[in-house]
């Protein structure tokens, strides 16, 4: 297998995007990353998106978003795995270059979210759960997610409070990324006072509906140098497991095996232990499910997710600084595309090119993005070499 | 690059498949490709499905299949190019293996279409169109595919009575067919007569709603003789491109460019020439659309598709026979598996295992899977080592 690097990174403001259709928001993202680099040409193309088909009513969406980029006849193809599709996208891009298939891969994702009325985009998310034994009978995210907390607060002491800091957390950092779509602060306070949407997750415990794409751009790492002078991001570790997509049939609700297993398969190709990273994108798509994914990312011990927010060690300036983007809760969460927001996040990251929310120094960086309530979930780690 | 091998397929009964849910379905077809094969364990999975969101209300489909099958944790991603899913499928797994990250891989197709009721089916097929320059003014695909075949007409004096004797070979081939849902043989009277649904195409010019799925194992070529007993087949070459979704944005309403760059990459990679194959199957999808394809692939001349049928070239017995299954006309089209099913097809004919349809001494066989009218293509060819 030969070893990837990730040469262009581009994304664009996100937010509620009525005036741009999918097709342009992705466009957007995908030349902002093809600008990024020296490439006069892509071989492929793999875009992440989850329910262009319920959104939108478009599917056969890859080959559409290849014309449109001026690329008619690349061989495209879509990835879908629920939240997940962004980073199994780039897991596809990945084995076509390690295989030596091609040399110049386009990994991207992107959703529009907006374009559906009512409670559209509540049905829409919820077909990530079991049709069958879940949304049948009125499941849906918010309330998974908050029978999860209610676990996790039975088993380990988790309050409402816990869950607010990480919040406040991400809108903190957030307020230092220009493209986020609430880039702004917010209190404890404002979080434990915002409406209730299923207890104990209060409206700012969740993140929002948004309209975003990402993309990124591979190659062998042995090209890399070619096309780019930035210094080189390596992917040094890829991990993907799967879960059961219904929360009923989890031994634990508020234990991420999917991730911890995908995690496990990560650090061992890399050849790293969770203390050596200096940054982490993860899946905040609720605050509770920030404090399960660092647990079961071994960032913190099992159990002792809920504190980390509060106490700093996930801060910008802690011990291991976590949604330095903002996260899904203050960037946005265009659901297709967050897998590939957290790559670009992260490359920028080891590249020093973060501004004001920069984690000085950064080598190796992590990026955890998941499916419905965990049911799939995909880490990658990437080393500035 | 590792050389790959095809060591098991399966397939379900296809049909109208009232009692049975597509996780049935599936789990149905991936069993049987296990039991064909001596392998002890899957490495990761690849489904193709088109659009199981509009369908039936359920994405995030490779966790919940990995789980059903009673492979939960197993890393297993959805891929989707509308109806070409499922070679797309089979592409994703190919580069998994290839490129020496893991061994054993399945690939699979699946859609259940019947779960619908009104004109549902015929809106999710219409999202493999450009929602936004075709759908919303009321296009459908047979009249996308009608507006190809009046072109082929007028300018190759193509007639109703070619297209029949497509629709005529597909069912004589598929009446040998045991698990083809309609296993009957039909005039070309019953053709020219039947239903108008869209001027030149009639009801019996187009394949049916249909439910079903299939499913294939690859691994390294090297490792296959430790997995299976069979005559070994190896993936000798795989081409895939895109076109234009939108049917009025492309040249020539009657050629199809994505697949003609598909074979050429196809042929390539397997340094054979058309005339070399022994075998293969197309995407008839409309009877039109095999004309077009027969010529897209080298196996006829351009604008001479129309009389192979009624000549026989393509019929069993014939120069190169087409569709020995039924194709998508007799042998049903769940949109999502028909690109993995055709894989079925060719390696049983490799094998010999194909009964009253048996190509004698069959070594190379090619697979053409397509989406929309053609805005993706993936061609497959396979050799009898």
């Amino acid at each position: 297998m030969r070893d990837v690097a990730i040469i262009g990174v581009g994304i664009n403001r996100w937010g509620e995007l009525w005036e741009s259709p999918l097709r342009d928001i992705f466009v957007e993202s995908a030349l902002e990353a093809i600008a990024d680099t020296k490439v006069d040409h892509l071989d492929s193309m793999y875009v992440g998106c989850m329910t262009s088909g319920l959104f939108i009513g478009q599917e056969h969406l890859a080959s559409l978003l290849a014309d449109y980029l001026g690329q008619n006849h690349l061989p495209s193809a879509r990835i879908e795995s629920a939240c997940a599709s962004g980073a199994l996208a780039a897991k596809c891009g990945y084995f076509e270059v390690a295989s030596g298939a091609s040399d110049i891969v386009m990994v991207a994702g992107v959703e529009k979210m907006t374009d559906v009325g009512g409670d559209g985009a509540t049905y829409a998310l919820s077909t990530a759960a079991d049709a069958e034994y879940e949304v049948y009978h009125g499941v849906t995210f918010p309330s998974l997610y908050a029978m999860m907390a209610v676990e996790h607060m039975h088993l380990y002491g988790t309050t409402s409070e816990d869950l607010a800091h990480v919040a406040v957390k991400n809108h903190k950092h957030g307020a230092k990324n220009p493209l986020a779509q609430f880039p702004f602060e917010i209190s404890v306070d404002a979080v434990l006072n915002s409406i209730m949407v299923a207890d104990p997750l209060h409206i700012y415990d969740c993140s929002p509906i948004t309209d975003g794409a990402a993309a990124a751009i591979l190659c062998p790492l042995e090209m890399a140098s070619k096309f780019t002078d930035k210094p080189l991001v390596r992917v040094a570790g890829i991990g993907h497991a799967t879960d059961t997509i219904a929360l009923h049939q989890r031994k634990e609700l508020s234990w991420l095996e999917g991730t911890a297993r995908a995690a496990k398969q990560a650090y061992k190709q890399a050849d790293i232990k969770p203390q050596d990273l200096h940054c982490a994108e993860v899946h905040d798509c609720f605050t509770i499910a920030e404090i399960m994914v660092i647990e079961a990312l071994g960032l913190v011990e099992k159990g002792k997710g809920g504190s980390a927010a509060k106490e700093g060690t996930t801060a910008l300036g802690g011990k291991i600084p976590v949604n330095t983007s903002g996260g899904l809760k203050s960037k946005g969460h265009p659901v297709g595309a967050t897998g590939v927001a957290q790559l670009v996040e992260v490359t920028k990251q080891l590249r020093g090119e973060c501004g004001e929310r920069q984690v000085e120094g950064a080598k190796y960086g992590l990026t955890q993005n998941m499916g419905g309530t965990g049911g799939s979930a995909v880490v990658h780690i990437l080393e500035a070499i």
